[in-house]
C-alpha cells in the first residue's frame, strides 16, 4: 500500500481462533457467510520452510485423529502390598494397550488403519526426498537418533506416512518419591496423524473396537473421541500456486520448493467444502520455532520475508486476474 | 493398669515415622541404642485381620522394590504434526517396557526374578487358602474380576507371590481436551512386592539391566532404586506367639487364624538384623480400611478389640516368663 497507494487485490481476512480445541464453530460461520467470504482464492499461511533461507509453497497437510482412552480397575485407588497381585492395574492395562498400537516395524497395528492411505508416486516421492535435511531436522529434536514406520525415509514419515502417538499419560501417584498405591484410574492421550484419504469420522470406531479388543477383562476401557480433521491434499500445478511461486521467487533468493507438512490445518478441508477454491498454503515457520513448547518464537527472517512474499504475492494474483 | 495397678511386663516403645520414604534413619537409630532397647520380643501392630470378628496373627510379610523409570526421547517437547513419525516417542516407548515386564499369565519377565522365590509348602498352602473369603476381597475392590499369576488363588497371590505394579507414571500433557505435543519425557514408578527369600539389593540391578535391554535405541532410559526392604518370615510355633494366640483367643469370641501378608513392614527385617528377637505381628486393620488412599480409617470394633488383645498380651507374657 505504501508503494503503489493501495492494494492491488480485494483482501478478506478470517481468524481462526479455535483450531486447537477442534475448530467446534468455524464450520458453521464459513457456511452462514458464505457468500459474503467468496474470494477466488485461500491464502493459509501457517506452514513452514524446510530451512531459514529456503521458501517454499506446500500442497499436502495431514489430518488428525485426536483421542483419549481411559482405564479402570478397582474402584478405589488400593495398597499395592494389600491387593497387590489380585486384581489387574489399570496403568499396566493401559501400557499394554499402547504397546500392542504398533508392531516391531513402527507400523500401526488398528484393523483397516491403512486401506485408505494413498502411496506417494514415484516421481513425487523422489522430489519430496530432496527438500529437507533429514540429518538437520533429526538434529533440531534432539532424539538420539530417527526412528519411525519401517521402509520410509524421515520425510515420507513426517510427510505422507500416518503416525501414532501418546500426546499425555496419567495414573496414580505421580509426585516426589515413592507411594504404594495401586491405582484405580489411567488414562492416555493418544492421537494419529492421518493422510489422504484416510477420515478420521471412518477410522474413529475401528480404533475404539480394537482398544476395547485389546483391554483385559479385569478394567472396564473409555474411547473418547476429541476431535478429528481430514488430511488436505491440493493440486501444486493450479495456475493460482505458480503465481504464489513467482511471488516467493521474487521476495527471496533461494528458487522456492514445493512440500507437504506433517501437521494439520482443519481448516483448509472446512475452506474446500464450505467454498471449493484454490488454496495457497505459503508459510515461513521454522523446524526450530518450538512450535507447541515452551519458547515457542517466530523468526525475524521469516518475518521480513514472509511480508514481503505476501507483498508480491498480491500483485502476482492481481496480474493473474 | 487400671485392673491390676500396673504394666506386668516392662514395655518399650518405638515409634517408625519414615517407613513410606523408605526409613533411612531408623536402623542406625536402632543399632545406636542397641543396648537401650534390648528386649525379649517386638510386637508390631500394622497387619490385619481377614474380618472384622476374625482375629489373625501374621507370619510372613512381602518385601518390596521400589523403583522409577525415566524416558526421555526428544530434549524438548515437539509439535507431533510436525515431528510425528520421525523419533521415537518416550511415552510410547515407556508403555512397550512395561509392557514387556510381565507375560501373558501374569508372570515377571525379569531375568532370574524367581530364582530366590520359596514356594509355599503344600500344607501351609491348604491352610492360608482357607482363611480368606476371597469373593469379599475382591468384591472390596471394586475390580470386575479377579486377576493375577495363573496357576495362583488370591490367598496366594497376595500373600505369598511377587507383584509388580505401576504406582504412577506421567507424560506430556494431562490437562482437559487435546494438545498435540509430542513429549520429551515419560516416566512411570513401578514397585514389586518380594516374597522370601528374594532381597531388593539383588533384585534391583537384574531389573534395571533388563528395563535398558527392552528400551528402544531411540531414547535414553534411566532406571531409579526409589527404596527397598526385605520379606519377613517368623516361625509361626515359636512360644511367643502362642502367648499372642491365647491373648487373641481371650480378647476376641472367634479363635485366631494364621496368616501371611501381602503388604511390607521394612522395620521388621530391621529388627531382625538390630536384634534378633522373636516378633509377634498382631494387627487389626481391615480389607475396608482404605489403606493409602483418601478417607483411611480404623474401625472401632478393631480399635477396642485391639486394646484388648494388647492387655491380654502383656498378661500373657508376664505369665510365660
Amino acid at each position: 500500500m505504501r508503494v503503489i497507494g493501495g492494494l492491488p487485490i480485494n483482501l478478506k481476512l478470517v481468524i481462526e481462533g479455535e483450531e486447537e480445541v477442534g475448530s467446534v464453530s468455524l464450520e458453521r460461520f464459513l457456511r452462514e457467510r458464505r457468500k459474503e467470504l467468496d474470494a477466488d482464492a485461500i491464502v493459509v499461511s501457517d506452514t513452514s520452510m524446510p530451512a531459514p533461507d529456503q521458501p517454499a509453497l506446500c500442497y499436502a497437510l495431514r489430518g488428525i485423529l485426536y483421542t483419549q482412552i481411559e482405564v479402570t480397575g478397582p474402584t478405589r485407588d488400593l495398597h499395592s502390598g494389600e491387593f497387590g497381585g489380585s486384581v489387574m492395574n489399570p496403568a499396566n492395562a493401559l501400557c499394554a494397550i499402547i504397546a500392542a498400537l504398533k508392531d516391531g516395524d513402527g507400523r500401526i497395528t488398528v484393523p483397516g488403519f491403512y486401506d485408505r492411505v494413498q502411496p506417494l508416486p514415484a516421481g513425487e516421492r523422489e522430489k519430496l526426498n530432496r527438500v529437507l535435511d533429514e540429518a538437520d531436522f533429526i538434529r533440531e529434536t534432539g532424539s538420539p537418533i530417527p526412528w519411525g514406520e519401517k521402509g520410509y525415509t524421515t520425510t515420507e514419515r513426517i510427510w505422507a506416512r500416518p503416525t501414532l502417538d501418546v500426546n499425555g499419560m496419567w495414573s496414580g501417584y505421580t509426585g516426589e518419591g515413592s507411594k504404594t498405591v495401586l491405582p484405580s484410574f489411567a488414562a492416555a492421550k493418544v492421537s494419529m496423524r492421518l493422510v489422504p484419504d484416510q477420515d478420521p469420522a471412518d477410522l474413529f470406531p475401528r480404533f475404539e473396537s480394537y482398544v476395547k479388543r485389546l483391554a483385559p477383562p479385569a478394567v472396564t476401557v473409555q474411547v473418547l473421541d476429541l476431535h478429528g480433521a481430514m488430511p488436505f491434499l491440493t493440486n501444486p500445478d493450479h495456475p493460482l500456486l505458480r503465481d504464489a511461486w513467482r511471488a516467493l521467487e521474487r521476495a527471496w533468493t533461494k528458487p522456492p520448493v514445493l512440500m507437504r507438512e506433517g501437521g494439520s490445518i482443519p481448516v483448509m478441508k472446512t475452506f474446500q467444502d464450505t467454498h471449493n477454491l484454490p488454496c495457497i498454503l505459503m508459510g515461513f515457520g521454522l523446524a526450530d520455532d518450538q512450535v507447541h513448547a515452551p519458547n515457542e518464537k517466530f523468526s525475524l527472517t521469516s518475518f521480513h520475508g514472509g511480508t514481503k512474499s505476501a507483498a508480491y504475492l498480491y500483485e502476482e494474483l492481481a496480474r493473474g486476474r
